[in-house]
């Protein structure tokens, strides 16, 4: 059944803006009585019946609604690569396997300090439509390491990836995935030995993802992974 | 250090070919002397010290070799996707996490039944020279499903990932890094119920990979995850 995303899915009615109205009707030409899967985000999931089949102000009537918790805390923060295709593939993954919240940082070694926030929460919201996680993530806005570092608490397990230190502990031995998490991963370049012990001073843990080096949006999905499925 | 891939590494002095010599020479503007990494994908790395730097033929001294031996199968076998850019992420993700073999099949809901083999390669040689994993993943011909899990046998634990079934065993509780595994993801479209059976008759466990529903790149990418570090 198609999916679509409404903020206010509190009516019992709703319009489905025109892009969504366009794709339904005009793309997917669903008709007056069909029925789609309507979410917001934030743990709702409804049934919508298609009332009125406008080709750009389509007219849902809300039933069934469901309200699913919201996860424990899984936060990803990341130096962005050049690649916006990279970019956009850890938003989609992530989401897919259930990031809670994404953090955009730069570092010393970072190829990039400038974040399209709005291209992000498309690749987003796309994938919460296709995967059936119903929490859309938490996409925060860019800031620098040191800050990041300083301004996170409140987190049960801090983690923080890197290549520089052979005897850091394997991430899979410390992951748990009923306690609040976040790991950081660095740039292509790796973090430099400065923010790894500012880090350390903040509570992080080093921890390494295995032999291999990772490119960054692979440390970033197999640490999700990691994280997820402990 | 620049790394660089070659099969004759037996040798004492090599050839890089062409691309590979234009690479060396006109891009990364190495010099006589310089010294760069040359792996061959079967388990050894060899330095490299340039001897002649001729852009179309440069020639190579080795010394420092060293072998590593070759790591436990971890096996993925998935239905090419339709599009080629989420067929090239499985490689060269697989292979950076560590996949030493990929089987290609194709199912009943299969969007995609030809394999263009020599993309994937490139790909995948790639993915080692950047990830420091020294073996070159082998890249099976394409089957089709049910002669593929006919075929396969030597292998310690077999898995087959699917949506259809609420009460799979998480794949987390079944892996082993330390045996020879093998995964099956299927389709976009799924494996069908006889395909399920038919597999658990040549002893695949069922498995589920969460509650999320994964595309199949992203299944692909956190089964090898999970099985590669447990």
């Amino acid at each position: 059944m198609a999916t679509f995303f409404a903020t206010d899915i509190n009516e019992n009615h709703i319009l489905l803006d025109e892009n969504d109205s366009k794709h339904a009707i005009k793309v997917l030409r669903l008709k007056k009585g069909d029925i789609i899967d309507i979410i917001n985000g934030i743990g709702i999931r409804a049934k919508g019946e298609i009332i009125e089949n406008h080709p750009k102000k389509t007219t849902i009537r809300l039933f069934d609604k469901i309200h699913f918790p919201k996860p424990t805390t899984l936060s990803l923060a990341f130096c962005p690569t050049k690649s916006n295709d990279r970019n956009d593939w850890i938003i989609e993954k992530g989401t897919e396997i259930g990031v809670t919240d994404f953090h955009p940082i730069y570092s010393q070694n970072s190829e990039r300090r400038k974040w399209n926030y709005n291209r992000m929460k498309k690749v987003s919201i796309s994938a919460i439509k296709q995967s059936g996680n119903l929490w859309l993530p938490t996409i925060h806005e860019e800031s620098n390491f040191e800050s990041f570092v300083k301004s996170v608490n409140k987190l049960d397990l801090k983690f923080i990836a890197h290549c520089r230190e052979k005897n850091a502990a394997p991430l899979i031995k410390l992951v748990n995935s009923l306690k609040k998490q976040l790991i950081i991963i660095g740039p292509e370049g790796d973090f430099t030995k400065e923010e790894i012990s500012f880090a350390a001073n903040y509570g992080f843990k080093n921890v390494s993802l295995g032999k291999n080096i990772l490119r960054t949006e692979t440390a970033c999905i197999v640490s999700i992974a990691k994280m997820k499925f402990s």
